[in-house]
């Protein structure tokens, strides 16, 4: 199996993950960078995450567009991935989702998402809000083109998430299974944010320091990672489709 | 496949998502106006929309009685969609539901249920609350007539949701996708607002600008709503029932 | 299939739905009086509820003892069934389980439980609270005796549900389907409630009238009863051990 | 079956449940001590919880270093377990896991978790929370050498469980039966005491009596341990791998 069908298997997987994991539903949708070509990614045409196939997936550039002749209809809203990747040459993978439990933090000005829980940490010490309405006005919310696009790309700026008010988050990263995993935990450190603000008095959240020593240890292919990818796809019915840990590896640029 | 096999399937499709989606449970229904007359709909016999087969279905006047002799029970609510249909010819889909996250916003008198999230837009801008007590006095909450039909339709006015307090909601649509559609995401968006208000500080709601371009941008066949149609469906093990999405649109009349 | 078949069938019925909807999990259960004999009523022998088969039922006296030699041992718990069935004999059966949301109703003390939505109208106006520790002290909190079980028989009176002091509840009704109703949206009235004050401002409780226009139009084997007996029964897998609505109206007393 | 067979078998079927009960996902483990060597225990190999077989069953020491040569990778957290085994010599079974109910306990310091219904007594009248930073100041969160889980230890002195802040709990028994009870209770328990907060008022904790009194007559092996222990099985897929109650009882200490 050559490296790029390694990549597009591990899109499957993620969009699958993603689905069972009730990150993304009918919508939401995540992409990962051409290992070698940084001018191209890969995301599925318009479907539902839990019902993406080999033949499902499409290739892009950076303005958003099939970079071979489409007739099947596109993600409406694949400049949020064009933009990141255009904006953030260290970012391999994007999410954007829906995820229930993180829309209040972006609708609701009182309490900014902060990292509270140790899997949250990968979100980082600053989660920008982005609120298309500040440059647009009165749009359906839908980032519909590039200039949508690279405005949400400056608002996030080197963070790696993004709420997107009243819609969802856009979350990047250095690997796939990084942004898998940190789609996974933002909305479990959303909750776990909410219930301890309804017990009330003062909240501990994790240090800068913690934040910095977490992200420091991290790689994406340690046992400990693979161990939740690993599982999740076992999960999501797509084991199968999961290889070795270190043939995931990504190869090194030459 | 004629119109009408093709309007009867999806309405079991319908019914099925709403179950799946936990929308309905036991109880709640789904209606469709017939697509040649106007004066008629279908909707199951007294069964769990779980359990709808083409067999179950009933069609019925605008009196909410059917235009056929029946034996079998039929739902005793059946006077919400006849009352709906009458009083809005633009309507062509109906659903009653109980769906549990809505019900607190029909009893406490603090926080009017309002879009938050752009999923949430086609709920309208103002969601009404149905209180049968303050034209019927004491019932057992149920709408058993038309007079108690026509009432609600009053109160649901030009809406696309009316919340019966105490009881559940009635939303009415211009297609069967756009209704399911409609209410499914409802719950969603009742949750959202109901842990964004926990979190405190001010809510952004959606604009009346960001709620009419959402609207506004509404085709119920576009690929973007056929894709949650498939997907719920899909969840719901009635894939194979779901035809292709242009054979769906509705005839123009003649 | 004789009268008391159908009523162990259903017995077991009652067993799998209350599992299926997460009323009862390894603990809480059920019981049915004798049709035919007053003094005895039907539970099972100690064993998850959702495990239950015929041989796993045992019939027992208003003693809470078994009328035929018992070598399997029994719910610590069953003096719960005999002495309300003692103490009532308008009620032919009884449930008592640990539904996990309306367990902050029994040790907080700021907001009684009462019925806020239609379905719940069958737990009645007022639902007492039973505190075992005020007659008797510090215990395990279990009803281990007649003397328990009678104390608590004695808070419900003529209500329909008692909620037991950081434990559970015990429901009481005229018939199986009527107390596995009752127990099923007794949870589902608490969540209503409690989110119904996170929204805030006053709370429209139903009224005395409603919920007496509720209960005065109840049957046990109307179709719409029975719709929610048969969905129940279709997703807990036991739909075969359920007959027709009317095989299963008690036989009147001669 | 040899006794030590059966404690593996019992530890597999104890990873199953925590998995199916969500105490544990990815992450999380639960230990139990050698029958005939106390100095050492048995764990997983790396792995999640729910896919544990018998062969990824590992023996480590009371430094939490593998008795044999073992080429795969081992838990970063087992320290957690040896460091318990090493200071409590009554305890048979530890878990360590992130179950999220129990989280908001750890980060918000108004409300400390106590026992509020009679499920949750057997985490005891004293929950102590450990944060990792009082002694090492910013680390990644995690237990990885015998120095943090000997201060972990320390926190937790006599208890049942401890927090840990911003991660999770560990929680010990003195048998494995035991500590999957108490691991699958403790977040209902704080379900439960964290909406009877949101009720108001005054709450009505568990009495240290009421505690002693459960503590005081809980066996590990009565039937209805038992009977959670095989419907928990069961749900978890893995009802074969259990045997007879009496089989389980551990053997008398010559």
């Amino acid at each position: 199996m050559s490296n790029l069908d390694a990549v597009l298997n591990d899109l499957i997987v993620a969009n699958r993950i993603l689905a069972k994991e009730e990150v993304v539903d009918a919508y939401g949708h995540v992409s990962i960078r051409h290992p070698d070509n940084p001018k191209r990614f890969f995301i599925a045409r318009s479907l539902a995450p839990d019902l993406v196939e080999r033949d499902d997936i499409v290739e892009l550039g950076l303005d958003g567009e099939p970079v071979r002749a489409e007739s099947r209809p596109l993600y409406l809203e694949r400049f949020i991935h064009a933009a990141i990747f255009e904006a953030r040459p260290d970012v391999h993978a994007v999410v954007h989702a829906h995820a229930e439990d993180i829309l209040p933090f972006g609708v609701a000005d009182a309490t900014p998402l902060r990292p509270v829980i140790h899997s949250g940490s990968f979100i980082g010490a600053h989660v920008p809000v982005w609120d298309i309405a500040e440059k647009f006005g009165d749009t359906d919310l839908l980032v519909r083109n590039m200039d949508h696009g690279r405005d949400l790309a400056h608002c996030l700026a080197d963070n790696n998430v993004a709420l997107m008010r009243g819609h969802g988050f856009a979350s990047a990263a250095r690997s796939l299974i990084e942004v898998v995993r940190m789609s996974v935990y933002l909305p479990r450190n959303a909750r776990a944010l909410q219930r301890a603000i309804q017990l009330g008095g003062s909240i501990k959240y994790l240090s800068e320091g913690e934040i910095a020593a977490r992200a420091g240890g991290y790689r994406p292919h340690a046992p400990e990672t693979w161990r939740a990818w690993e599982y999740w796809a076992t999960k999501a019915g797509c084991r199968h489709l999961v290889g070795e840990p270190h043939a995931h590896e990504p190869k090194p640029k030459r």
